[in-house]
């Protein structure tokens, strides 16, 4: 008889569906279509003549090469951990390498931590919007989630402390001009939601992606920094995931997860059980990169980007007719528009590929609620400035003529 | 008030244990200890020179060296499905790439496997002794294990049979030069259990990791060969998992999943979810190291690792003491001991590291029912020949002791 795959494929793994943003992407990639829609760092960016040189030094190694080309521990390479708690000591969390595991990108990080933390009816908070993605991994385990409000200064904490109240225990949070909205917390914000999720005994789950893209000078201390643990390695609030994938090259598949011990150690075996190890390889070429490039890259990449993002805001601000606002974000690759309220962007979408030759996120996808019809995500990480310019002057007549129609 | 972790941490995630293989490794690094524990390919016999080649050709070209820094697609490079394609067709298997999917080693697909088949208290078959990664991916899902005994031709059918008519329908089996026994599995074997699957529906997830290290010209087809689909994609009985880990490097943590084209399409999504797509760069290197240095590299493997497989039978030969009775794979890199019933393999590892200074992996970790206590896991892999006789010899000698004691 036939494989009957309907019976056999488990609930959980039936519980995913397919990300818009990807399929999404399919088009956008037309040259035709200047596309606000991608989510990934400009590879022209890329520092792609260092990596020649730290690939060439590490294989002219036969030692070294040898080794790089071997399987490791599933942790990360020490050294590697070493530098992330250098760096993360330069924004005051003090920490050390029995915190870190490095895993497969951010992403693994969070599907990790949903596969430790996360089960079937389970509460998780969430901002509105969050990070697609991270629903997306938290997905699997079928939880349920508790959305919350932002304003320009962070989540709502009446709501978030209501939600704490109500039994759950984690949230996923990014302060630094998160994904989707380029939204950044403020100080007094970051500590008030410290001291709610310590009042009630929850875990933060800190998405530290875009920390160093920051354009403005500021750079606030993240949720972990601020997690004083006094020098208490098995303890803390906060659990932080970080990433090269915007600094260094996405396809490196490199990032972190910081955490209590008793964390890290459970994690540790689930790396081991689920894939072994990040690939020694990329773990020592992030490595020689970073030590080699950083901070000076990163200031290069401020530039760019910074420029890249005023363009847009200056565009948004000539062109995009009243009843449109937007996020004016100090960082990061994302400024989130919300249109008046009978535009549906995913209609508006269709349109836009069609005649204005423009694409985008429509913003509902980030909303746990399945709110926000009438939202959209513009990333200014990957078309050129003239194109920036002239794609939101397309955008903002097709928004002006769909609005005058209702 | 702190965090509750033991409340927090979900009871799928409590299911792991840390492994004693790997436990065992960091003893077994020092280097006076000659070492039969690892499972690891011996790194004298990666292809250093051709990688460097590789990596610069690749960073000196401006477009595709950009390009593999980047996202890309969570199905793995189409070119490498391409190349795994036609790899396939070689040994009578005859796939599409819309049939693979590229993942973190073939332990990322075992384990994405546990996550699509498995959950609490559903059985899995598995061979006694079995892959202790594949259990320790399972685990997670906390199935319940049905084990089959084997004999020289691969398992007992009627024991396969039994479990299925028991209400299993997922079997984990390796039918080439299996890890931890060396053993293989005779064509008319591999018939009889392609044919119990189908008369049940049920799905056998093939094991083919060792499948190129064959050094007696003895290449049989594989499940998924054997498994003739009659050119319908979307079906079939067989799920196999591949790996560069054994052929080219286990750091650039490249595997696949071949499987019918419903399995595929879950299962991207499930990487999309879990860690987007596996390292971009990893993939290009593979695809360009692979169509350089095969078949070649891969006869050059075949002379040194028969090379060292004889040098360790010949020395069992003439120093193992009777009632002890190990294989004689024909391909892979172990070699599996049976010693007299009255000798404890962990307790003998003890005295081997601090007496003989030998290392090998007691075999009850290999049986999901903890049986196997005399039994252990020799790797002739990464030890060079003089080291593999004199090792032998020692550990024959502490043996022939221990055994004599009772």
């Amino acid at each position: 008889m036939d494989v009957q795959w309907n019976d056999l494929i488990v609930r959980d793994a039936r519980a995913l569906t397919a990300s818009e943003i990807r399929d999404l992407l399919k088009v956008a990639e037309r040259p035709e279509i200047t596309s606000f829609a991608g989510g990934v760092p400009d590879p022209a960016l890329f520092p792609l003549g260092d990596f020649n040189s730290v690939y060439r030094d590490l294989m002219d190694d036969d030692t070294a090469g040898r080794r790089s080309l071997q399987y490791s521990i599933s942790e990360g390479l020490p050294a590697l951990r070493q530098w992330i708690v250098d760096d993360l000591a330069t924004n005051g969390a003090v920490r050390d390498i029995s915190n870190i595991l490095i895993t497969c990108g951010a992403q693994q990080g969070l599907d990790m931590l949903g596969r430790l933390l996360l089960e079937a009816g389970r509460q998780i908070v969430v901002e509105k919007p969050t990070y697609l993605g991270a629903m997306q991994a938290f997905s699997m385990r079928r939880p349920e989630y508790v959305g919350v409000d932002m304003d320009d200064d962070g989540p709502i904490i009446a709501q978030l402390e209501a939600a704490f109240a109500n039994g759950a225990r984690i949230a996923y949070l990014a302060p630094d001009f998160q994904n989707p909205t380029g939204r950044s917390y403020s100080l007094e914000r970051r500590l008030a939601v410290l001291d709610v999720a310590r009042k009630y005994g929850a875990v933060i789950l800190e998405d530290a992606a875009y920390c160093k893209l920051s354009y403005d000078g500021t750079s606030l201390p993240s949720l972990l920094a601020l997690d004083d643990t006094g020098g208490d390695l098995a303890a803390g609030t906060v659990i932080q995931l970080g990433t090269f994938s915007k600094t260094l090259a996405p396809a490196l598949r490199i990032g972190w997860v910081t955490a209590p011990r008793p964390v890290i150690e459970r994690l540790v075996l689930m790396k081991q059980a689920g894939d072994l190890h990040v690939s020694t390889v990329n773990q020592e070429v992030a490595l020689r990169a970073a030590g080699r490039l950083f901070p000076g890259h990163i200031d290069g990449l401020r530039d760019a980007y910074r420029h890249k993002r005023d363009t847009m805001l200056a565009a948004l601000d000539d062109f995009m007719p009243d009843g449109v606002t937007y996020t004016r974000p100090q960082g990061g690759m994302f400024i989130w528009l919300t249109l008046p309220e009978n535009i549906d962007s995913r209609r508006l979408l269709e349109l836009a590929l069609e005649e204005a030759k423009v694409a985008f996120v429509p913003g509902q996808a980030f909303f746990c609620d399945h709110s926000g019809t009438n939202t959209a995500r513009l990333s200014f990480a990957t078309e050129k400035p003239d194109r920036i310019r002239s794609g939101i002057e397309r955008l903002a007549a097709l928004i002006k003529r769909v609005h005058n129609q209702y």
